[in-house]
């Protein structure tokens, strides 16, 4: 294996583990009853979906489609991919308990034994065969944030690294074999976009190439789609090294190798070329006339119509696993979360139990939420609830409003690692202002500034403690 | 079963089914590989995200927090839940395919025997009884967007109403006894919300009361809790009606009945209370001061420590089946879908292949759909990618720029049912402008100063056709 850069310059303080870390925030819990699919609490779900959505945010600008897929399907359609034979292991089998699913299907039982997916590959190719294809309307990018289940054994299962029940990022893109290099070097500017925001790296990619022995298509074949996966590493300009041989039977593939601050290296992302699936599927798109004019096929083409030709497919993953990812980023993060991921930006507590104060601490809470305008009543009729526009970002800001101290409120929202303390008494319900700590904020400056746009005042040095 | 109002006074024309009408738009397939579990296409996903993006956006102002749960149990929770006997037909059961799995249990086996859930209750209980809860953490409001599966037969199978595999917009909220009116009046607000939000209705809201031989709990205990229900129906106002002794054993509850277009009667909407499963997981919280004080103890609490009682739990879902929801919006709206909720608000067809044209038309699509702010240049290098903030409202905003003439495109477009052609040629590139039909769309104006404000230009009756 290539030697690795790390993610930070000092390893001195090795991280907390993920599991210590997600129970300060209270992210996730296991079960004996779901081993390997971990319940995920309303902190984590969180920062679950704000991963999901900065992602689907970003699909348009680079042309994928999300799509919903079943999480079961026949048995048929995991021979026709080959996974019933091949993925045995790892694969779980469903089937109806109800009588007439006792009944083989041969003798007019229900539908008989199904496969829980562990991928999925397979239903994107129905539905790329679903309408023929011309070449003009290649690629078709299909993204899917479906659960997948995969049978670790039990004694392996860890949190959130080692899982049975998962999500990716996953998508698959169709495109035409000329068509190789610009969509690899997209996804690739794609990778680094997401990891640069998040602060993570660098990281390694490995291109891993036509294996010794057997593989399918030939070896011009593979020489042309390495060149190609070369060529747009190359563009891109990151370091990048080769995994001589170590490609599957059916496709080259890169993947993304990154260091977490512990020195540990994980494989992330991935993006694999598939020569075989569309074999399998006997998908097929019209050729271009530049295809028709070069009469250019390839062996995958054997046996279709002259005027046809078989589309690649490249799986790629950004994050992989957004279980795992969310682990690696608890650790990277080590509880201070930028704001916009934060499963705890803000508290609120109440010095005392005035109504008046009370009644401060549910609008500051309100308005930061973004569940009110900051120019609305403090008090405010809930009788008739209206709707709140799809635009609106809304915070998990929580209150403490318990007739316990202040000393022990503050000292409990330290331990539970709230991004920003928020006090209130009278001296605030007067000035309309509030008493701010700022305890684990990577981005104070901005912070302050949002947080005095939302409230429509100027934050002192007296406000702040 | 009580009358109903239908939901349009034109009951002459029978909408069109909602398969039909889904094909038209795209929004979905079905596949012999995964009977019952339809493939939903990139339109019926964008559809299915924004009905559950709103429902999210409004979960905050009702104290909902969203969480995520496992798709499969081991049968033991089942057994707990008793979905394992008595829900026998409609549940999958799930095993590993590989070599450790096939083994027994008590000789050392993997884990034996899953079920699929069909209902996110048993796994709510588990997340309820995680942490010791007191009196002051009620209500507890879990909501769940997970896919569930229930073993229909496959003769009954059709589009998205009878499915296997479906989602709910599911929560259940853990209350104590005082706290069930405040939980119905506030659950009964958010359908009236959300069913005004999509034009739908009127609907009738039927209580269902104890029935007459076999229920749980005591006579006294019914009474009280249907006085609750029959409070908050009166509170909000809405015309309501009885179906005596139509209660599920374990609880009373109120259904929303709704009648579609065509005049057919859709059961929607569900508020269920369970005195049942509380006991069944054993779940409880430490009494309150005038809990404690008035000494009330429910059969539930039988056998508790007397500082401790057990909540009563409210399952609710204000669509339903979202994929039922879909079918009935399908065919409620008949192709003029709202702006926000069109999977085609609008497409812009080219006038020829001159590349200014095909510039302007890209740069027409990317400012109406979010990605380019109006004012920035026509060409925009997209060498460096980046990363669109989570506000980020985008429009799946399609283009033609075949060389087919623009008759052929135009009809195809309106077959499509677009909100909006647009065409773009010579003339427009010029004036910065565009060529705008507005052909399926239910609120015109506010459209146009949309567009207008997107543009940054006025239309003119020029740009009008
Ligand atoms: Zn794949
Ligand atoms: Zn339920």
């Amino acid at each position: 294996n290539a030697q690795l850069n790390p993610t930070t310059a000092d390893l001195s303080t090795p991280p907390t583990d993920h599991r210590t870390l997600a129970q300060t925030h209270s992210l996730f819990i296991t079960s004996p009853y779901s081993p390997g699919s971990p319940l995920i609490l309303p902190n984590g779900a969180y920062v679950f979906q704000k991963l999901q959505s900065f992602l689907r945010a970003q699909y348009p600008q680079f042309g994928f489609q999300e799509v919903i897929t079943p999480i079961i399907y026949k048995k048929s359609l995991w021979e026709k991919s080959g996974h019933w034979e091949n993925y045995a292991e790892d694969m779980f089998s469903v089937q109806g308990r109800g009588a007439t699913s006792q009944i083989p299907e041969a003798e007019g039982g229900e539908d008989g034994e199904f496969g829980l997916k562990p991928m999925n590959c397979p239903g994107h190719c129905l539905l790329f065969r679903d309408e023929i294809k011309s070449y003009r309307d290649l690629p078709v990018r299909l993204a899917d944030f479906s659960a997948l289940h995969r049978n670790e054994i039990s004694g392996a299962l860890t949190g959130l690294t080692r899982v049975r029940r998962f999500h990716q990022d996953d998508a698959h893109i169709f495109c035409r074999p000329d068509q190789i290099l610009a969509e690899i070097e997209q996804t690739l500017k794609f990778v680094g976009m997401v990891y640069n925001t998040f602060g993570l790296g660098p990281y390694k990619l490995l291109l891993s190439t036509r294996p010794k022995d057997s593989f399918i298509g030939t070896v011009e074949e593979w020489d042309r789609a390495e060149q190609q996966l070369a060529t747009a590493l190359n563009n891109i300009g990151s370091e990048w090294a080769i995994n001589e041989g170590d490609g599957a039977f059916y496709g080259p593939k890169i993947d993304i190798i990154l260091k977490d601050s512990n020195g540990k290296e994980h494989q992330t992302a991935t993006i694999q070329l598939d020569f075989q699936l569309p074999q399998r599927f006997d998908l097929q798109y019209q050729a271009s006339p530049e295809e028709l004019e070069a009469g250019s096929r390839t062996s995958m083409d054997a046996g279709l119509d002259p005027s046809l030709r078989r589309p690649v497919i490249v799986h790629r993953a950004i994050y992989g696993s957004i279980e795992r990812f969310m682990a690696l980023l608890i650790e990277h993060y080590a509880g201070k979360y930028p704001f916009w991921l934060s499963p705890r930006p803000a508290i609120i507590l109440s010095l005392n139990s005035d109504p008046k104060v009370l009644a401060h601490v549910s609008h500051i809470q309100s308005v930061l939420s973004g569940l009110t305008p900051q120019d609305a009543p403090v008090t405010s009729s809930s009788s008739s609830p209206k709707p709140l526009p799809l635009s609106t970002i809304q915070l998990p800001i929580d209150v403490d409003i318990s007739d316990r101290s202040l000393g022990k409120k503050i000292a409990e929202a330290r331990v539970k690692k709230y991004n920003h303390i928020i006090v209130v008494g009278g001296r605030e319900v007067e000035s309309g202002s509030m008493n701010l700590q700022i305890v684990n904020q990577p981005n104070e400056e901005v912070t302050l500034e949002v947080l005095e746009n939302s409230l429509g005042n100027k934050l002192t040095d007296k406000d702040r403690t």
